[in-house]
């Protein structure tokens, strides 16, 4: 079984309850074989936001993907193989309302993107988790993906 | 103001009370001022439910747009600039947990994709009635897209 070492760093906090439920229950089922850390930062802008990411990104010893629109879209089999490939952690950095700074997209490994579609940052923190348990239930051939 | 009459027909219930409640949210935030119904089919096979699907479809005179993996992307402003050229009422199908059958596909006038990426249907039809709402939003010029 393949394992995986995930930290999601998030602009913001979940205020609506039913998205924070569903973030909550997909965190849930990636806990029985995946460790997943979610590191929130208190919105404010995207300059000072991004500064705090900068800081944590330094002290993390990870590959780092920035979720934003213009970032590379894959087909969820490309995703659970593009993530399998990585070795050791890898730390997903979602902003806040109003994106990240360019200064957290240039410092980051990768750009992702989810969809070329905007959602809201809640909803991203939702779609990107849904793609992590998808992506690990892919590699491991648990029916989830074949649902 | 730009006005819009959706149709959406769905395979089977939802499930999830979180992803209902926040379907429901934008149901009634699209209520303002658009027409939004959704007819939901009950989920046995693709061809069972393609027939049932065709049936509806036959009888209404829209535009009818099916949500697959393989159909266009968008990116949200695009989408909104697209929906507001079609003339009349727009019909979104969306499959169950197996998908739509190629007849529906075919039926179909437009072949929509939300992302490369797979999420569950339920997920898809929240993700869909976001984008409505963005739509929406956006030809009406509404805060919500610059949020």
């Amino acid at each position: 079984m393949i394992s995986f070492n995930f930290k999601i760093i998030a602009v913001g906090k979940i205020k609506d309850l039913n998205l924070n439920n569903k973030i909550e229950e997909y965190l849930k089922r990636l806990s029985h074989d995946t460790k997943t850390d979610i590191i929130e930062i208190k919105d404010s802008n995207p300059l000072s936001e991004g500064l705090k990411i900068q800081e944590i990104l330094k002290k993390e010893n990870s590959f780092s993907i920035a979720l934003t629109e213009e970032g590379k879209t894959y087909g969820s089999i490309d995703f659970s193989r593009y993530l399998a490939a990585i070795p050791g952690k890898i730390t997903f950095v979602i902003g806040g309302p109003f994106g990240l700074s360019e200064q957290v997209k240039n410092t980051c490994r990768q750009r992702l993107s989810l969809s070329p579609m905007t959602f809201t940052h809640e909803m991203a923190r939702l779609l990107l988790l849904e793609q992590l348990y998808r992506a690990v239930s892919i590699q491991n051939n648990r029916s989830y993906h074949k649902e």
